[in-house]
């Protein structure tokens, strides 16, 4: 195991080895890579492998409470699954598998793997694996994600193409240097997008600059251009110099960093802030376990959804370590486009399923990205050849003060109680093609778990005529068009209200504030309440947000309740949202129908992660995924529930999202509604107060003052 | 001038006197209270004077253009108004003049006094000012607010109350010391709630311990009790012992501090977070003129809103300091809640309109309530008795570092650039009985001001029979019931885009997105755009949010463009929001009619500041105020706007919300649309990074990487 070393006092876990939900390491990478590669029939067959994805194929919930009794010795003996058979071990724990998705290149074929691997020495040993292959499975019809070498190889193709050379010179552009090209996704709109064909539609773009790499060239759609690459073979399928648009004028604005053409010299006035730690953090981390302020949780990292969270917990002192959920991450988004011209209408990136949020992580920069004392975790991937390829840096774990928690002042005494909030995070950054991409997972110390989406980076534009504008976008420079579109999220939310792995007691009731009737027991009109509805069964439980009724969702425990008789429960508060404002019979929702509802509720299918389906690339198959798993309309009373959560944002760009958009912040908030007996954060220490702006707890009363 | 000492280096401003913006200093309170009362017609009108409020009058917008050509000189020729007969100077200005609303105790009636406040000698030579009473109004039929005197003399009388001691000790309770009455406004339900009198209609609560005064007494709410004060002879006129609910056993998780009965420890695990800023903050005060930034803008206080932030204004480089609003504040907050029975029924507090925001406002305490470098604020007042009173530290202004401003990492070259966020915020924190308020303003560095509000403090309960639950709340302990309530904030927005004070080319555009019909131009169905509708005069400006067509509002100057020749505006962006869940005919809709739309927008008026009228407290006239100003249906399409924003969360009380609620956060946003030429963040230079967790402002890209 390669990651983390733990600088942090105090330990809870034992000495031990990969627990069964740690991300795979890069010695287990290599060997189930070898191990795949050796089973390939012929050589033409190895020789066409490429290694799309690779993930910890994640054990049975059963395994995973076999593993916390082991690993994690204060964990309630009643919180989880009984071992049969004597005392819990790690021998007895399966081995660990991966999950491999490969393309072959030869073939169009796409195969999953799955290859077990054993343990040969311990770690303490230098660890060392072996692999056995469990199963290999061509899927029929489908394209799995592209990937960064295949867009540069496409790039590269497109570029040495002699017709695109002179169609790039008749837009006045020798230089080739200059000239990006973006590929995209087809998506499926007809036949000549089935998955028969690997295929790619990319945008082009050129810089103005020869020697300024970091020039913004996304300030220079060139339009007219249509081209297809055969992905497969690498090759130009399509090519059509349709229309000859002027390329816009350089923007003088286009630039963001002051060494560049801008010219722009940066503010100086911003004095240092630091962020100081004298003690170290609160939080303690061993392996992938993380535990701080009553919680406990796993970080997990997957090629296509980044960053997971297993096993989230929170110490409740004597009723012990209470589940809240089993997994928690993003498993797709997509960003449809509202402007029906060529080449906007394709643009509705999958940059999950398509392209992996994993993948394509950041490498974080402490004091840049990040503020505080930070713990980074690696993430471990192979590239398209099957190399181990590590993100140093990829996922940050830091505390933050978050303002004040609560706070109460006596009217009579004048007396008042304060206690500062602090909150973990846990991120990771990525960028698909020119937009970025943060998500956060915070945790609060009064039980709530916040989601957070950050979005940045730049705007997808088009060219006009120098007087043209556009109904569907705003003209953001003279010659350059955003056009409007969505961003949505899926986050799929496995909950485990107080439930052991594996175990099946959780419902989800949707809550609505509702006008009491007038009436004589409403006679000043003033009575409303709250209605709670079981949503009993999946195509019972496709609901949308509707903030004038208050409404969300809690997920209880059908069995546990708290000191009032009431299930104990965590409730989906929902943030700002939206629908796809595209029509209804609009070609990309075939792929995206599960965007068509806010929150869909099925029960907990290990199979079931990816909302369009595994493979939503040039997928021809109507409503594959979530609306098709729905159909089964399983019973939802009492079982293992996953929430699949989708939010949205309209963007309308604004000229001041140019030339790269200040981050805008999506999400929703898990909060514990009866789950606690009284405010978890209640024994949160109080602070002195301080003449240096620093803050320390203390058990004393804030009694001193002091002004600048 | 008492306040501010200015700490900071450099300053634009030259040294002067009160601003005419300026709150009124304690020497100006004095001597306009002195003013007043010496123009008591009678010993007996003077004895019965009591100082309810006193504010600043604010002056005319020419002269605060006036003054700002000398207050601040780089202040742009062609954004003031022209000064008629030469040069600009103090001496032009009008005097001040102080506005005071005087409750007369002996007659029950209410007057508002303009007091001309003329500076005698120059503050250097230690400040004298003096009063002439420009005019005395008596109002008609109302009643100004509740003063905190008030209230404890309210408590004093019923606990002496020979019949209130006997119901008392009926349900156990002989030691009176444990008794809290927390006066209530009445409102307006029918004829016996008339301004004729003044009336408080108490909540009673009791403590368990003696001697523990930090004991929770709202978890004991005494039922059953019928009591109405008459606050002007201070004495009860109705007394009823209704029903001999038993009071709720002690909770045993009522308390909140350590110390006290909760009996519990704190987490010992939180280490301390300090947040250093070693040159100092970024931001410069003189008097109440705040630099931040690129941004400007001025601090004020007033008894009833609180913070009010004037003069907002961003420094845009060859365009100069360019004027964004004129004043922003909190003008009025309603909580209704949503149980129709005694005594839940009558709660729907006007905080401000009843009680006072500022008034009732926290002096806040470095390290506890604020963390980073600080510069307070005091926060000057009459009490009841027309003494001067000081709330120090009442305002904060500190500098939070906000995650990440901007990024965008190449994918070809792998290079990063990201900025970090720097916010500046300004708040205050209030106690109204019960519930704590937060209200903060933070500017950041991409042109966005967000406005939000949190929510804490302790809920207001009844008591239950011990199995008895109630549809209208949520039982929180044995007994104990927590009604459904909504708290609405009320902002009132002056804005001033690109506008000179007193100019009149401001108006406001609703915006929707909407879906394209099918057709030959939208043949894949994806099409939508936005859809922009000129508010063209008030009753058309009566609206609603729209999650689902992303509906937002934008205020433009109509004279004013940017480079693309777009009209500049500032838009803004709701939060979360509702509205009222009360029936249409609901009795405290009569007082709060403006709660029955998300936005209002009206033509600048200098009188009309508070939505339910100045008097909201007993109030028996329907819809006074706002919805009765917008009858007048003034013309939008070119003026001095005022947007009234309304916003509200609908509170189901959690179990955890129990005994001090966590803080709840709700708010909206304004920004900048189109009113810069790009984003006003590119130029914020980067952070080095750093091994310590700190970060510095550097002009050299991050190339460094380190790792716990
Ligand atoms: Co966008
Ligand atoms: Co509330």
């Amino acid at each position: 195991l390669v990651s983390g070393s733990v600088p942090y006092k105090g330990t809870l876990l034992r000495a031990h080895s990969s627990h069964p939900l740690d991300p795979l390491s890069p010695a287990e990478i290599a060997v189930a890579v070898a191990t795949v590669r050796a089973a390939g029939a012929t050589p033409e067959v190895r020789d066409g492998m490429r290694f799309i994805e690779i993930v910890l194929n994640e054990p049975e919930k059963h395994v995973v409470a076999l593993a916390d009794a082991y690993f994690f010795p204060p964990f309630q003996p009643s919180l989880y699954a009984e071992a049969k058979g004597g005392p819990v071990t790690l021998k007895q724990l399966p081995p660990r598998q991966a999950r491999l998705i490969v393309y072959n290149k030869n073939t169009n074929e796409t195969i999953v793997w799955l290859v077990e691997l054993t343990e040969v020495h311990a770690v303490a040993r230098g660890g060392h694996h072996r692999g056995r292959v469990l199963s290999s499975q061509c899927v029929p019809d489908v394209q799995p994600p592209m990937d960064a070498v295949e867009y540069a190889e496409c790039e590269a193709t497109v570029k040495a193409f002699a017709p695109f050379k002179e169609a790039m010179k008749k837009r006045g552009i020798d230089d080739m240097e200059l000239v990006m090209v973006d590929p995209w996704c087809v998506g499926y709109y007809g036949e000549e997008d089935s998955p028969k064909r690997r295929l790619a539609k990319p945008l082009i773009f050129c810089r103005t600059e020869s020697g300024c790499p970091m020039e913004n060239g996304y300030a220079r759609p060139v339009e007219g251009i249509h081209v297809v690459v055969d992905m497969q073979h690498m090759r130009i399928i399509e090519f059509e110099d349709r229309k000859l648009i002027p390329l816009p004028p350089p923007d003088p604005l286009r630039n963001y960093t002051a060494a560049n053409s801008r010219g722009g010299v940066d503010r100086t006035d911003l004095k240092p802030l630091q962020i100081i730690q004298p003690e170290g953090p609160s939080f303690r981390v061993k392996g992938y376990a993380v535990e701080w302020q009553k919680w406990s949780f796993r970080i997990g990292f997957t090629p296509r959804e980044g960053l997971v969270i297993h096993c989230v917990a929170y110490d409740d002192g004597s009723r012990g370590r209470r589940s809240v959920a089993h997994r928690l991450s993003f498993v797709e988004m997509v960003v449809p486009y509202g402007d029906p011209q060529e080449p906007h209408y394709r643009k509705n990136a999958f940059d999950a399923g398509e392209d992996g949020l994993g993948k394509n992580a950041h490498s974080l920069k402490r004091g840049c990205d990040c503020l505080g004392l930070i713990k980074y975790f690696d993430a471990h991937f192979t590239n398209f050849n099957g190399g181990v390829e590590t993100i140093e840096n990829c996922v940050c774990l830091h505390e933050e003060d978050f303002g004040i928690l609560w706070k109460h002042q006596d009217w009579r005494s004048g007396h008042a109680e304060v206690r500062r909030s602090r909150r973990l995070s846990a991120s990771f950054f990525c960028t698909v093609a020119n937009y970025e991409y943060g998500f956060f997972w915070h945790f609060y110390q009064d039980g709530k778990i916040e989601a957070e989406v950050k979005l940045t980076g730049i705007l997808s534009l088009g060219a006009l005529s120098p007087d043209e504008s556009r109904k569907y976008g705003t003209v953001i420079a003279p010659g350059l068009y955003a056009p409007i579109h969505q961003h949505f999220f899926v986050a799929r939310l496995n909950m485990a209200v107080d439930s052991k792995p594996g175990e099946s007691c959780n419902q989800v009731v949707e809550v609505d504030v509702k006008v009491e009737k007038p009436g004589p027991g409403n006679i000043h009109n003033n009575a409303f309440y709250a209605e709670s509805t079981l949503l009993e069964s999946e195509l019972k439980a496709m609901r949308d947000c509707n903030p004038l009724s208050a409404r969300h969702w809690i997920v209880r425990n059908t069995r546990s309740v708290n000191r009032t008789g009431q299930l104990t429960g965590y409730k989906l508060v929902p943030g700002s949202n939206c629908l796809p404002l595209a029509g209804q019979e609009a070609k990309f929702l075939r792929r995206a129908a599960f965007l068509k509802h806010n929150l869909w509720v099925t029960q907990y299918d290990k199979d079931e992660i990816f909302p369009a389906g595994e493979f939503p690339n040039q997928n021809p198959r109507v409503g594959e995924g979530l609306p098709t798993w729905v159909q089964k309309d399983r019973k939802l009373e009492e079982t293992d529930v996953v929430l699949w959560y989708i939010f949205g944002v309209t963007h309308i760009p604004r000229l001041e999202d140019w030339p790269v958009m200040p981050v805008e912040r999506i999400g929703f908030t898990l909060m514990p509604h009866g789950f606690f007996n009284c405010s978890p954060a209640v024994d949160v220490p109080p602070s002195y107060p301080s003449a240096d702006g620093t803050n320390k707890n203390c058990s004393s009363e804030c009694h001193l003052q002091s002004k600048l």
